[in-house]
């Protein structure tokens, strides 16, 4: 509670990673008349930020980004855009040197998602809420209904809603957030390796045709298999400020190369990264991408 | 029902693929002094039969195999082993000259096990049961308790248990039969592409590290990551003719090469191919494996 009693006047700050959510994000911020700025990662940050005020933070530096929140006043924080190498081991030292050893212990052995939680306690112990792209910026997120011009056929519809069933099947469990089906069949899952690479998985599955083992598994079909669509929801009692749902251009060139018929993601839960690029690349490919109510 | 009416008084055909599988099951049978003859597939069968009567058999000859069953008199049939290329399209070719297209149609889109059922309903509708392993060779099956002299250790039961009920979850969607847990976080799970390459996977995702995507996805800690459990278990309802889980040598060597801790598998539902080199190797490799209750 000490970041509900602590909150700031000043604005929302948004702790920028590399690409364009952040600006997106700000963006539609400042749309709304909404006092925001952003703290990009030195170094990592790439994106054009020069309609907002910037207050530019070390990635392994908490206490300069403390410092920076609490110039600024900020009554919010969120943190958005991808960052890489160096990566854990660094930002661990980082996050040690305000931290104390056991806390780290915990946050690194928990693995997945626990590191951005510890950040997140730490921000907030500090006095500053941490907010999801969600709650700030819910246009960035997918609504219901078509977002191309290409539509999926009824045999696609099946297929999407066996998805889903087995997404949330899979969610009570914490698994991925994404699946692969193509004609009643789920092709791929989505665990530690991510959406991208569970899509060319599938890629490589149909190119290779997977024939073998065929008496004793009898999984001829994938060669002859075209279509198919990806699905992306949310896990239950997700936090979006830890793990976010996403699709982009770059989702929808690996579906084209999977010879996917289109793509299916939970209104309100996906975000769609470079909506115009997104929707001409799937309109381009000749693939549907739908919202599609929770 | 054709099949009850129509049951031979003679041996239990096995149709022999490529592997060691159809004749460690005809030495299960044999021990029971039950009658038992081999339909080695030309070109694919590949372990020494001599002990037992044979009838070469084409893969692509379905009245061949029917004229091989009437004459031994049957009493039934089971297909153990593997077959590589040609494949499905000249199986299907094949089968298309004793069956309609319709039903080709049906076998074909229908994909995954549905040529294994398309073949099964020829064989029965011949007047021939298929049987599967477990009805016939139930010793080669998973049984109770350790397989080698390495144990799990608590977290390692742990893991086991929430790897469980991962898939008894997921098994309602007749997604795959396994799936990898390491520290309470499912690594991987099982689809289209086999046990294997979801070991695989593993095994690239920990020397990538797989850092990525950092802020966005918080899911820096596989690379600190070691051990972790295999867990394969039946579908609920499975049809162990059609598709039977199986570990054996090289998935010791796959868990290995990916660091895991060992191998958990449904007791009565998975088969240990090859066991003695299976537990030799596994002892060698310090990894346990651990038949399961159901």
């Amino acid at each position: 509670m000490s970041a509900a009693t602590a909150v700031g006047a000043g604005p929302l700050a948004i702790i920028a990673g590399a690409g364009r959510l952040p600006a997106e994000i700000a963006a539609e911020v400042a749309e709304r008349q909404e006092d925001v700025a952003i703290l990009p990662i030195k170094g990592v940050a790439n994106a054009d930020f020069s309609a907002f005020r910037q207050r530019p933070v070390g990635m392994l530096d908490p206490n300069g980004v403390l410092a920076a929140l609490a110039d600024l006043d900020a009554r919010a924080v969120i943190m958005a855009g991808t960052v890489h190498r160096p990566g854990i081991g660094l930002v661990m030292a980082g996050y040690e040197a305000v931290r104390n050893r056991e806390e780290i212990r915990k946050v690194v052995q928990g693995g997945d998602d626990n590191l951005l939680r510890g950040i997140i306690a730490f921000l907030e112990d500090n006095g500053f809420p941490v907010l999801g792209v969600r709650d700030v910026a819910p246009r960035l997120m997918a609504q219901e209904g078509l977002l191309g011009r290409h539509a999926p056929t009824e045999a696609d519809t099946q297929d999407i809603a066996s998805g889903r069933r087995a997404l949330a099947a899979m969610g009570l469990s914490d698994i991925g957030q994404g699946l692969i089906v193509a004609q009643h069949r789920i092709l791929a899952v989505e665990a530690a390796e991510g959406t991208d690479n569970m899509i060319r998985r599938v890629t490589g599955l149909r190119r290779k045709g997977l024939i073998g083992r065929l008496l004793r598994h009898g999984r001829p079909a994938i060669a002859e298999q075209t279509g198919g669509v990806l699905v992306k929801a949310a896990k239950p009692g997700q936090d979006f400020r830890v793990d976010l749902p996403a699709i982009g251009p770059r989702t929808v060139r690996l579906a084209r190369e999977a010879g996917l018929g289109g793509i299916a993601i939970e209104a309100g839960s996906v975000l769609v990264v470079e909506r115009e690029m997104t929707i001409r690349a799937a309109d381009a490919a000749g693939l549907y991408i739908i919202g599609v109510a929770p």
